[in-house]
């Protein structure tokens, strides 16, 4: 069954890409965990899901899998919803033996004669909240347990002082588990074994299963890094079968901005917690290898990390996906903003990222950003915006954060030399009289592009790049929401609290009675799917916008009296 | 100089109060570090600052000490801007590792001989960022140095399978830290020898010091979880110099209400991260010891832990304050709210705390739990609300939040059976037709207080309990913007993307041109001081909104047309 599922794997990967290499290592393990344990009713918690593809085949979901991640099929990590199997989701590290702890502790107290396994990569165990959970079923001595997946790797090589010591016994012993192993992950009869004595133990315990990330694919086995999540390939070669965009990515524009900077400014570290290549900072790395930080998936010990950095003069920049900062909402609260450390953030993924779905979207950074005091919040509209915002954020000693999705770029020309911007200064982009269309980061090109929609239906609208959504331009928006008396705001990030809220926010004080039409995601977690489909059911694309602002031009009643600019 | 300093720390808790038991603890220890160490260059990282005020009198505030907490005194908590020797802000547990682990990057980056050295206890060691910090710091073999101070005491007995093996060494060595110690934190001798050792060691190195906490005042170390933070007492009897007040705290209130409905419902277990005594899980553990768990400061494995507990039936309620719950933002966003579990959250704290200042103040979890998609936030306005919204909460089945702020409550009567009351409506306290106040939770008092004197102006005011801030009852709110055009919104809570944020992004759809004025706190950390003061000055006690109420009726321009509802 082993062999049979690895096949299919490989064939999966092959043909539709998608994580990879990490559901290859624990083919054996999968098979062995449903042999051994009585699943669902015994509880299998799967961290992160990246090794999670072996377990979705043998639960149902086999031929499901050549649409993984598409709007059609299933979903690229667990999902509740999905599968009496998935007995908890996944998508950020961390939180398997959390959930386990907390079946384990419910079937204990409701009488149920439950096991719950809890299966841990050596790289999700580098998030803090995993110490916490160990320590806490070291401490209720309850009998959950702990599969610790060790392949030495995370998406990138594992980083820590535990992976480098090895002492997985002694930490766990440390944390009041009970240590077994280490035993070969690709071993069967070892691991059944094995697996056989942990369903029989008593209290906490973990079980240390060693694996090759990517084993039985000789290309994804010597490159385990570069095979983490893959485009469709070629077999037999290893070629994958993709052609290099001639557009950069918002990542690669990102790197090569922060290059460019660093390269100038000696006092600029870049950090990443486990992306080297999601934030590009691989790129960074290769050109200033002393100044790159791969902490691990330890997002909060990342921000305070770098704002112990910043109190001794450098200037570090936190490359982050959205979602993942999310982990470290309360760090940057606390130990940046509150002290006004000049610690920049750069939030790669943000705004709806298709596939990878409602754990990944980047859709409450804005909201979540900008009612934390003394924090900048930006996104740039192309490269070159980007890049002049990094340059800002760098140069003005202030906790700032910029915010940039996923996927190609713009193509636009970028300065060879990023002068910095006036912070909390928007740009009329296009001037007009009927109404104005306000937006920062990816939504500009479609608000541009309705304009001109818009133009073709004797509809004159203005369009906005207010660039920071905190501080806003007010001067700039307040201007036009007198002239216009009409604005439609539209963001890549949910419509609670977010850009058109700061708006209101604003002329509710600045220019009472503006009619103010807010676009963005719905209030609700989006699904994986498409991006581009996901933006026009949003309405947050030029046709959506062009249909809003015919809407709002039309129903307006009056618009207010000019104000005097007090 | 040990024997001065905690003479003088004895008389400042005798005479002021204050955090006292863990400074008592750690006075040799704050003695020989300075001896040790040439502070302010090299950088002594206090984590939380309960054990700091020593540090405090021997760098030049020994006098200003008596006035702690107060406005016009220094902060209870380390602050960059009170003291160059606080060289890193504090107040959240868990963060001196990783600023340590920064300023020791930064000194070897750029060349300063100048060592860095955090302080931890053994119970802000329980938060998994002090374990994602050990690890960086082993895996970058960086010279930063950790004075592992256990006493055995979180506020209440520190809790954790750490704490239960006693294996820090093992725990410290398994994360490639070098471990030195056992040493007597009370013999000065001994500790300024261990201390000369770790000042010349070279790489990341852990000091295991054992100390008592309350250290030389007989009461505190014979109780030193009563004595964590102390009102003033009489020094010769321990007696503590206060008087219990006959209305009941909003702690209180929720201990009371949670087992009322726990009583009757089997499925209820609560949880702690390490505040039994503070969000009063304490009373409910004496009643059903079994049903309560502490699991360490550790927020974000709380949360996980239990979504867990509640995909097996039962209704967790998970009891941290407002600035704490900030830690674990990812885990409501990812495990609970994603997967729409019947978790409760408890929020007390929430609003300005007063003494405890900017990093206790609860001022953003409106903000930042209502962009939340599942999940419903609410307030309640007073005790019998209260426990009304928490059996909402557990009898919904749903995400559910509540927040409640420190402090008495109103001492109203409480019915003895809790009846849920409907999600998203609120209700009209009074009827006015020159304006609408409305508001939620502590404020509803101030609000009904303006409202009186409002009428005495000749202005009739309309008052409204919104309740929930997620849903917004937006048929009550809607109504009556139309009927009365102006609406004043009031909030103990920041005026950015909170409550009256809400207020805003509903009328701007269903009661356009409706005038609204936001009262709440400003967009900036506030300091400590005294919470009334806090409230005045922020402009949302009775005066503040009478202040509003009057200025928003004169400067209304014209009243909307009533829309008709469509």
């Amino acid at each position: 069954m082993a062999r049979e599922l690895r096949e299919h794997l490989i064939a999966i990967g092959a043909g539709v890409g998608g994580h990879f290499a990490a559901s290859l290592g624990a083919v054996e393990l999968t098979v062995a965990l449903h042999a051994t344990f009585d699943t669902p009713h015994d509880r299998v918690v799967w961290d992160v899901g990246h090794q999670a593809y072996g377990h979705k085949a043998l639960t149902g979901r086999r031929d499901e899998l050549v649409r993984i991640k598409r709007a059609d099929g299933p979903a690229g990590f667990l999902r509740r919803i999905e599968s009496p199997y998935d007995v908890f989701g996944a998508g950020h590290a961390g939180t398997s033996v959390s959930a386990a702890l907390g079946i384990a502790e419910a079937a204990a107290r409701t009488g149920v004669a439950r096991r719950a396994v809890a299966v841990i990569g050596d790289g999700a165990a580098t998030a803090g909240m995993s110490f916490e959970a160990l320590n806490h079923a070291g401490h209720l001595r309850a009998s959950v347990k702990v599969v610790f997946n060790d392949n030495g790797m995370s998406i990138a090589p594992n980083v820590g002082g535990l992976s480098r010591t090895g002492e997985v016994a002694a930490y766990a012993r440390a944390l009041g588990l009970d240590y077994r192993g280490p035993v070969d992950g690709h071993d069967l009869d070892a691991l059944l074994d094995a697996l056989a004595a942990l369903r029989d133990a008593q209290g906490p315990t973990l079980l240390h299963v060693k694996t090759r990330k990517g084993c039985g694919y000789a290309p994804a086995e010597a490159d385990p890094y570069r095979w983490h999540a893959t485009a469709p390939f070629d077999r037999e070669s290893g070629r994958r079968r993709t052609t290099r965009a001639r557009v950069p990515t918002w990542t690669e524009a990102f790197a090569e901005a922060l290059i460019r900077i660093a390269d100038r400014d000696p006092r600029v570290v870049a950090l990443t917690a486990a992306m080297p290549d999601g934030t590009g900072l691989d790129r960074f790395a290769e050109r200033h290898p002393d100044r790159c930080y791969d902490v691990g998936i330890a997002e909060q010990h990342a921000v305070t990390f770098a704002a112990g950095l910043a109190t001794e003069g450098l200037r570090p920049v936190c490359a982050i996906y959205s979602s993942f900062l999310q982990r470290a909402f309360d760090q940057i609260v606390h130990d940046v903003a509150l002290q006004e450390l000049p610690v920049s953030f750069a939030l790669d993924r943000a705004g709806v990222v298709g596939a990878d779905g409602p754990t990944h979207h980047g859709a409450f950074d804005l909201a979540y950003l900008r009612l934390i005091p003394n924090l900048v919040v930006a996104a740039p509209r192309d490269e070159n915006e980007l890049q002049r915002l990094l340059a800002t954020a760098i140069d003005s000693g202030r906790p700032f954060a910029l915010r940039f999705p996923r996927g190609t770029a713009t193509g636009c020309d970028v300065e060879p030399d990023p002068k910095p911007l006036d912070i909390g200064k928007g740009e009329l982009l296009r001037p007009g009289s009927d109404l104005a269309i306000a937006t920062l980061g990816r939504t500009v090109a479609p608000a541009l592009a309705a304009a001109e929609i818009l133009e073709g239906h004797g509809v004159s609208a203005a369009v906005v790049d207010a660039r920071f959504a905190k501080p806003l331009d007010a001067a700039l928006l307040t201007a036009l929401a007198r002239e216009v008396g009409v604005l439609v705001t539209v963001e890549d990030h949910t419509r609670v609290g977010g850009f058109g809220s700061a708006v209101l926010e604003l002329l509710a004080e600045s220019a009472p009675g503006t009619r103010v039409h807010r676009l963005g995601l719905p209030d609700r977690f989006l699904d994986h799917g498409d991006a581009v489909a996901q933006w026009s059911e949003a309405g947050i694309d030029s046709e959506a916008i062009v249909e809003a602002a015919l809407a709002a031009v039309e129903t307006r009643e009056r618009p207010p009296e000019p104000e005097a600019a007090a």
